[in-house]
């Protein structure tokens, strides 16, 4: 038998990877200016307020979905050198990006509705 | 370039894959009786009101969420005779999957916050 903490975990896990792409692309859109990976960490953490976020984009599993989404044509990217150390790469949304999170805030709202409505138990809908 | 299309169609797929454990239960749960298969998927449908979320559960792909399931102790079945056809599998919460529903609908919340609050592009939370 799983344990009642397991079962959670492994369902935290899922769920954070289906919203990370939107988290992403959020973030960087509502910050109103290029980020660079570190950024974007920090942010996330700041807005969930909660130290077991951390891991939501650990640093390591950022940088892939970064450069996916780069590749998709959804990011773009500009590399600017950094007074306090390596150049860093910054990351915007592209215009096509930005039709895309319009897109996804609506699937996400549709998403919502269907799991509350089901959480509620109603029947008449 | 992926097209928009496609970059949402792959976005729902993340979303569906990270809500459809939570999805399940709840419906089971709301249900207030042991369900099969085929009730399953028809009362995602009806909630959902969107011939879209057919595909949510598909028969062939909920049957083995239902039986990893069972192997993780939060269901469990009984097979009944039907009048008419061949004997169905009805599932229902155990204790345990009980009480991971009720961690999981925490869970759920707090994603839930956590999203909204970067969508909405809140820099004081």
């Amino acid at each position: 038998m799983m344990n009642t903490d397991s079962a959670n975990r492994k369902f935290e896990k899922e769920l954070k990877s289906g919203t990370a792409a939107l988290i992403l692309l959020g973030v960087i859109f509502a910050s109103g200016r290029p980020m660079y990976g570190y950024q974007i960490t920090k942010e996330i953490e700041t807005a969930s307020g909660r130290p077991e976020e951390k891991h939501l984009f650990r640093q390591g599993a950022l940088y892939p979905v970064l450069r996916s989404m780069e590749r998709s044509g959804i990011l773009e990217s500009e590399i600017e050198p950094s007074v306090s150390g390596p150049p860093r790469r910054y990351y915007s949304l592209t215009e096509d990006g930005g039709k895309i999170l319009e897109d996804w805030k609506v699937t996400w709202q549709n998403t919502k509705d269907l799991v509350d409505d089901i959480l509620k138990g109603k029947d008449d809908v």
